[in-house]
C-alpha cells in the first residue's frame, strides 16, 4: 500500500518538548490520512499528552524510551547509550523495518551519528549528506546539500550529492527533471577549487540521471528560483545557509526598527500588516522545515529544534512524501544507473 | 601634511563610465578638503566632463591612458597591456609615489593581478586579501576578508588576514580595539577545518596586536554587530558575502511583491515609505562601497562596477581615510611586532 506506512517520531527532542511534537504529529496526520505513527519517548508522559489528540491516539503506538539525548551532548557520548534514548530507538525502528522513516527535533550531530551507525550507507555512497529546503522567488522551494555533515568533500562526494539531491527534489518537491548546480565563487569554467571543477566535468558526463546540470551558481543567485538543487561541501553549505538565515533576520530586524521609527510609519505598518505577514509566512522556517540525511538505508528527518507545531507537521509531511515516493529506492536506482553507464 | 595627498582614479572603469566616476570624485572632494586627484583615462573625454565640475578641475590633474581594461577581460590578458590602460597607470602612479592610493571600478581580477605585480606584497605577507565593509545592526560597519582573492588558505594566511583586517578597522572604521573572529560552522573549539582551528590557536597566542580575538562566528550572526572583523578563506568569504547580498535582495523583492498585493498594502507602503527608505539606505551597497586589497605596498581600492555617484564617493572617502591614517605602515608595524613576539 503506497499510501500508508509508519513513521517513528522521537517525541522527546526539540526545544519545546513533547507537547509541540505531538501537536505537530496530530496536525500532520490530518493531511496524510494513511500515515500512522510510532511515538518514542517517556510512555506515561506521551499517554497523558495524547489525551488532547484523540484522533492521533487511534493512529499511533507508543514505544517507551527511558532516556533522552541532550541538545549539547557530544555525538560520541550519545551513541554509547543510543538504544536507551528516544532518538536511537526511533532510528532503530527504521532499521528493523517497523517504521519507514524517523523524525527527530533533537541534537543534529547525535542524530547523524546514530543514523549512520544504525542504518549504514547505501551501496556506492561514501558519505551521507544533510539536505534542506529553502524558499525562493519561484513557485517551489529549492534543495541544498550538504549543509554540514561533511566539512571537506572530493569531486566524487559532490557528484553523489547531486544525484541524491535530484532524487530528493523529484520525490519531495514533485519536480520531475530538477535543475542542478554546484555552488561556486564564479560562473566561469575555471573558477573554484579542483574538486568543484572535477565534479562539474563528471556531472556533464552523467546523462543517465533524471536531472539537468546547469553548471555553477553563485551565492547571490541562490534565492532566484533558477535552480532546484544546489550542491556544495558541508562547510560552504553551512556558511551559505546560516548567512542566508542571518541576513533574512537582519533585514527583518531593520524593517521592524524602521516601522517603529515614527507614528506615521507605525500607522503604515498597521495598514500593510496583511502584506508583511505574507512575507513573514514565505520566509518562516516552519514552512520549510525538515532536513533529511541522504545516502542512508532509510529515511531520517531532522526537524529544527525550535520548530513550532506547524514546523513539526511540515517535517513529518516531508518524511511522509519521501516514504510514499520511495526515495531510498530511487536514489539506489539512480546510483546503479550511473555506475552501469560509467 | 597628514590631511592632504593625491589619489589616482581610474576614470574609465565601472559600468556607467566616466560621468559617474567624475561626479563621484567631485562629491568626495567636498568632504575631504585636502585631497587632490589624478584622473587617469581618455584625456579629451575627461577634460570635457570636467567642465561640469569646476571645483574638481582646480584640484586635479589628468594623466592620459589610451586603453581601458574590459569588464570580462581575463587578468592574464589585461596584465600584458597594463601600462597602456587607465587601471594599470593609476596603480603605477602609486608605485611611483605620485599618488597615495588608486581607486578603480573596473574588473576585479585584473585590478588584483596588476596591483600584486606592480606594488608587490609587504614583507612577511604571503598573499594579499580583498576586504570589504558590510552593514550590521550595530553602529558601525564590519570588515570581512578574504572575499575571493585566495580560494584556499592555510592557517598562516588566516592569521595575517586577521592582523590586516584589524589594522583596516582601526584606520578606516575608527574602531580602536577591533573584535576579530574566524568564520566557521560552529562556535565550539573542535569545529571546522584544521586550518581554521590552527589559526584560532595562533590568534589566541598573538597578544601583541591591538585587537580582541573572539574565536569563531557562524554565518547567522554576521550582521549582529557582535564583531568588527570577520576572517575567512576567499571561497567561504565570497559565498557568504554573495549569499548575504542575494538574501537581502530576495527579502526586498518579496517585500515589494507583498506591498503590491492589494490596494490596502499599497496605501500602507506609501504611508510607511520614509521608514522603508531608511531601511533601503542602511542596506544600499553604495553606502558601504570600496573594497581594499590588503597586504600590498600601497592602497588599491575596488569600487563596485555598478556603484552610483554616491557609491564612488564612498569608495574614494574610504581610500582617503586609509591614506590619512597610514594604513600600510600600520599593517607593516603590526606584522613586525607579531614577528618579534614569535
Amino acid at each position: 500500500m503506497p499510501d500508508s506506512g509508519w513513521i517513528a517520531v522521537d517525541a522527546m527532542g526539540g526545544d519545546d518538548g513533547l507537547a509541540v511534537m505531538l501537536a505537530g504529529v496530530a496536525r500532520a496526520r490530518h493531511r496524510f490520512e494513511g500515515m500512522r505513527f510510532i511515538l518514542v519517548g517517556d510512555e506515561a508522559a506521551i499517554r497523558e499528552e495524547l489525551k488532547a489528540h484523540p484522533n492521533l491516539s487511534q493512529n499511533s503506538e507508543i514505544v517507551h524510551a527511558p532516556e533522552v539525548v541532550g541538545s549539547s551532548e557530544k555525538p560520541s557520548q550519545a551513541i554509547r547509550r543510543a538504544k536507551k534514548t528516544s532518538m536511537g530507538i526511533a532510528i532503530d525502528l527504521v532499521k528493523q523495518g517497523r517504521a519507514a522513516a524517523a523524525v527527530s527535533s533533537g541534537n543534529t550531530g547525535a542524530l547523524m551519528a546514530m543514523a549512520k551507525l544504525s542504518l549504514r550507507m547505501l551501496p556506492g555512497i561514501d558519505r551521507p549528506a544533510l539536505a534542506a529546503r529553502l524558499p525562493t522567488l519561484g513557485d517551489t522551494d529549492m534543495v541544498m546539500l550538504d549543509l554540514g555533515a561533511n566539512t571537506e568533500c572530493d569531486a566524487r562526494n559532490l557528484v553523489q550529492f547531486a544525484i541524491m539531491g535530484a532524487a530528493y527534489a523529484r520525490t519531495a518537491l514533485d519536480i520531475p527533471h530538477p535543475r542542478v548546480a554546484l555552488l561556486n565563487i564564479g560562473s566561469e569554467d575555471m573558477k573554484g577549487t579542483d574538486e568543484i571543477r572535477d565534479a562539474a566535468a563528471q556531472l556533464r558526463a552523467t546523462p543517465s540521471v533524471d536531472m539537468q546540470f546547469n553548471g555553477f551558481i553563485e551565492g547571490d543567485r541562490l534565492s532566484r528560483g533558477e535552480v532546484d538543487v544546489v550542491v556544495c561541501d558541508g562547510f560552504s553549505g553551512n556558511i551559505a545557509l546560516k548567512t542566508a538565515e542571518g541576513t533574512a533576520r537582519f533585514v527583518a530586524d531593520l524593517l521592524k526598527r524602521a516601522f517603529r521609527s515614527s507614528v506615521r510609519s507605525k500607522l503604515g505598518f498597521l495598514i500593510s500588516k496583511p502584506a508583511t505577514e505574507l512575507l513573514r509566512d514565505h520566509l518562516d522556517p516552519n514552512n520549510h522545515n525538515g532536513a533529511v540525511f541522504l545516502g542512508l538505508n532509510g529515511i531520517v528527518v531532522k526537524s529544527h529544534g525550535g520548530a513550532n507545531e506547524r514546523g513539526v507537521a511540515t517535517a513529518i509531511g516531508n518524511a511522509a512524501k519521501m516514504v510514499r515516493n520511495d526515495l531510498v529506492r530511487r536514489i539506489a536506482d539512480d546510483l546503479g544507473n550511473v555506475e552501469k553507464a560509467a
